[in-house]
């Protein structure tokens, strides 16, 4: 995955469900390559597969398992994610968090793999530390980005910045993908001018009446 | 799913990441086509898009979360799995084991989308519960099946014949596949003839050198 | 535990923090002896031993881990219940869902060691389910009456009596306790004309102003 | 908790069931006085309070939950500990592992109350990832000293000195305890030397024949 990156995270939406999914997944290989930006999407783990083979942008899984491949029914493995053409994964999502020892596993095991990891994290003392399990990225949720109309343009610049700086201090690195507070263009660079790498962003594309239109805007911040 | 029915849990062995998983499916295709039997494969999370898109017998998942579709990343929704050709589900296999009002929702989730669902469990009194909750199909492993040499050929015809019995007591509606003890043709046979509908197995056919050849010997059962 | 019985589940509330717990349970405690019923009390797990010390009604413990004695550090075996003096204990509560085949560990082995159990259930079906574990008792939740001002005097009395007989039918062995729209003593005496054997409720005595009060006019309806 | 310190985690074995739990713990009180030396117990959930009114040595939580007061049944809040008599917790042992947010939440809301904590980790990576969420200890196990025959003192002196230096680097106001291959005073007194500041165990004291006697033979290494 090339930076600035804006990374699109499906989650498990109606409007990915079958199909769907596949077109949006088309809708943003198109303006990644029309437009020469670096779009990566997080498809439904069922879908993982499928996608892959149907797009030629970077497709990351939603989680990988700290688990071996084995015995595992119902678990997915970093070895299962590259083998079905995955390139990276989410870990540690808001939505599936995970047991530290777990988070090192996997980011070792995708490291060894060659697949690109995002350890998502709540708050600054939690992104520090999860950068010391040497992820490539981290994606950071400022607890005062989360909800309500607060964006990286209308709130406190520092909130952003020093998250940045905090993680850098701890392990230069890492990169940081903000993940909260990015709704249009103007998020988007802003987020950039202050220090992030890019931006990890899910309902505002998937939910939209035309995806498309809000992704065009949102690459006219890079 | 007709019965009787061989399922193939292909779990995340080695022997099914990526491309192997496909062609581990199509032998399967293969030989329910050309021997007219019931085979049914249970492909890893990420493949089963794929895999559905691939062959036409049924394809089930390892496993479906107890949620709605929504903000859950990193999750499986049944409406996903319905999406990605998916035409049904394991409940609560004994690596993925859930709560029981876990299972109760998973069930009629799947129900209310026309997925089928077979609910596996460990013993008769859980075997009797879990039946309640109104599955097309119970997995059962009575524990003295498990591990070692025996099959349910070697061993006392009770043990599955009085799961049979009792689930059918509890719930007529409820079809009961074999799962532990089954290795190769007279395996299937004789559950069946103790009254199972089907046979659940993984590592004797996804792990052997040759799959095409155990599946001919356990089909020879039917 | 006799029956007809008030269980009392003191949560992790504030208003049970040290030295507050003991004073409830020694409320509950007075008043039945004075009054001749039978309350039971569940009090936080940490306070479970001081507790079962400081009264001679019976101390139920909140949960106990299906797991046997040795390396589980964190967890609470049925047998440090037993030794800490708790005579029952609650077994999948709503803010602590078991699996089925834990429950089923849980349920046998507090037989075994004469413990008596409550299983909590959040609607029929996993009621009827929960009552093949042979547990003492089950607790339900039927959906109608959690929340707002439903109470067992206001709603539609089917849905205590069916939930009842429904149990019954599948093992008659277990009493019904009524785990919601119980608020006073005219609930109290509605839930046992309906068929229940007693009731488990939390916040109504336990954040009362005055949990003798709250407590006398439940009594009053037995 | 003074330090250097000798940490007991009675974790759930038989022998600290009941009234045999709080004879093991006035055992360690009374050498812990005679002897001088600070000796910390954890013993079993549901004893923690009755065990925290019989000594008066260190009391610390096997666990907290990641959770606030209130609707929480089963689940173990700091406040609980507090009030019960607790002075400190473990926090993710390994055999109860725990999410690096929650982690981080039950580090903090244990610094609000004065709970003192030790936070147990598994490798190199995680320690450090755990020190950054500012505990008052790290227990270490460092993979090449668990299990088998291998203690500090037969092993590569580096192991531990590493370690320590490494979470120096990192939070150089974290204490590290170390938390595996240590069975005898001189395997405490090596662990010192290498800068640890007290030893966490568990069997080699709890499971002994005659625990004075192990005891006595611990401290002779401070």
């Amino acid at each position: 995955m090339k930076t600035p990156a804006i990374v699109i995270n499906f989650k498990t939406y109606q409007q990915v469900v079958g199909e769907k999914g596949i077109e949006l997944a088309k809708i943003c290989e198109n303006i990644a390559k029309k437009e020469d930006v670096e779009i990566v999407i997080v498809p439904q783990m069922v879908d993982l597969g499928v996608i892959a083979k149907s797009v030629s942008i970077p497709v990351f899984s939603q989680h990988v398992d700290a688990v071996e491949p084995g015995s595992k029914t119902g678990h997915t493995t970093a070895e299962a994610v590259k083998g079905a053409g995955g390139t990276g994964t989410l870990i540690n999502h808001s939505e599936m968090r995970m047991r530290i020892a777990d988070i090192d596993f996997a980011v070792e095991k995708c490291r060894e793999l060659g697949l690109e990891t995002i350890v998502c994290s709540n708050n600054l003392e939690v992104s520090k530390a999860c950068s010391l399990t040497n992820p490539g990225y981290i994606a950071v949720e400022p607890p005062e980005l989360i909800g309500g109309d607060v964006s990286v343009t209308t709130a406190n610049p520092e909130i952003v910045r020093n998250t940045v700086n905090a993680i850098k201090n701890i392990n230069p690195n890492v990169k940081v993908l903000c993940g909260a507070g990015v709704k249009n263009g103007k998020d988007v660079a802003k987020a950039l001018e202050l220090g992030a790498e890019g931006v990890l962003l899910a309902s505002g594309v998937v939910k939209a009446k035309n995806p498309k239109d809000v992704l065009m805007d949102l690459i006219s911040g890079i």
